[in-house]
């Protein structure tokens, strides 16, 4: 007689949404995110203080730089940057938790952090978010309104360097329309979890 | 100025549809494309007799068996097989056809036949298809109601075999419900588009 074909639902995956600034990552992960309740977004910690409303373990792990300094000492984020004065980090252990239950795990990171968690956590699917065009990306970044042309300049040669790294990522998606970004990022969620290599066989 | 971020639609990708026998490949495969109009069917050569209302080169490419053994020896099928006295196979230059044209190729076949495609198409997406369990397989090949107690403990000896093939697919789907698994399939399908490997980048 055959032996068992039945599959265990196994860890979820850690899905890494990424890509140049301007593009339109929060957006998409924002819409993702509130319409399939099965994935959950990583929270970052951080040193910077608690704004009005925000709530430690909810908007960020908040830390001082103290403790923050330890946790990186320890090897407990998959990323982490220093912006002007303050750290940000992805803790790891806040990651698998969310594996561990069997939900997929959503990072919305730059393409430095990208490229840091790539390296500690190579079995991520690695999505790479890209305008339809460099037009696009202009429009969109100058329709923000806060920036001027040379803060505008500098964001162009930062995408254009980062556009470098796409070959280290598994997708990409063309940011177009909201509603097809989200679903071809939905479509690789699913098939991801049907990957032979990641599905539990028994 | 950053460089264009143009996407080309390149060529359509080799979906390779295979599992045991009895497990539903040609029902989901069928739903698949009725539904989608963007994947195509391969059509396989043969060298049986077409039946009435047959048409060459739409329910099969039809052969003698000269011409079939002349063609096979020149590298023309992407697989073959003989089944008693008949020859039949995927004929290469048919799906490049497809592909060419930018859309992806569905082929239904049985495990030997993928594990030949796989050998000379390695990059196509082998999705293997699985029953929910041993019992619902069982259920399944004994509904069909034409076979014998024997030729159905012949069909699960064979299915348990294959299944030993798992590990050469990228992808595998459980055949519960049809919706589900038709889904499923449609998400790898559109997950393969977005492939940095698979896309036209320039």
């Amino acid at each position: 007689m055959v032996k068992s074909m039945n599959f265990q639902k196994g860890k979820g995956n850690l899905i890494i949404i990424s890509g140049p600034s301007g593009v339109g990552k929060g957006t998409v992960c924002r819409a993702l995110l509130e319409k399939y309740p099965d994935v959950s977004l990583s929270i970052s910690a951080t040193t910077r203080k608690p704004r009005v409303g925000e709530q430690n373990g909810r908007e960020y792990f908040f830390y001082t730089r103290e403790e923050f300094l330890n946790l990186r000492e320890k090897n407990a984020f998959l990323e982490w940057a220093k912006v002007f004065d303050n750290y940000y980090g992805t803790p790891l252990k806040y990651v698998e938790s969310i594996l561990q239950q069997g939900q997929d795990c959503l990072l919305e990171i730059d393409v430095q952090g990208a490229m840091q968690v790539k390296s500690k956590w190579p079995t991520g699917v690695f999505i790479f978010i890209v305008p339809p065009s460099c037009e696009e990306l202009v429009r969109r970044i100058s329709n923000r309104g806060t920036e001027s042309q040379a803060e505008i300049q500098k964001r162009l040669n930062r995408a254009e360097e980062e556009m470098a790294h796409l070959k280290s990522y598994d997708y990409v998606v063309v940011n177009d329309l909201l509603e097809d970004a989200m679903e071809k990022i939905r479509a690789i969620i699913v098939a991801e979890r049907c990957r032979v290599s990641r599905v539990d066989w028994r």
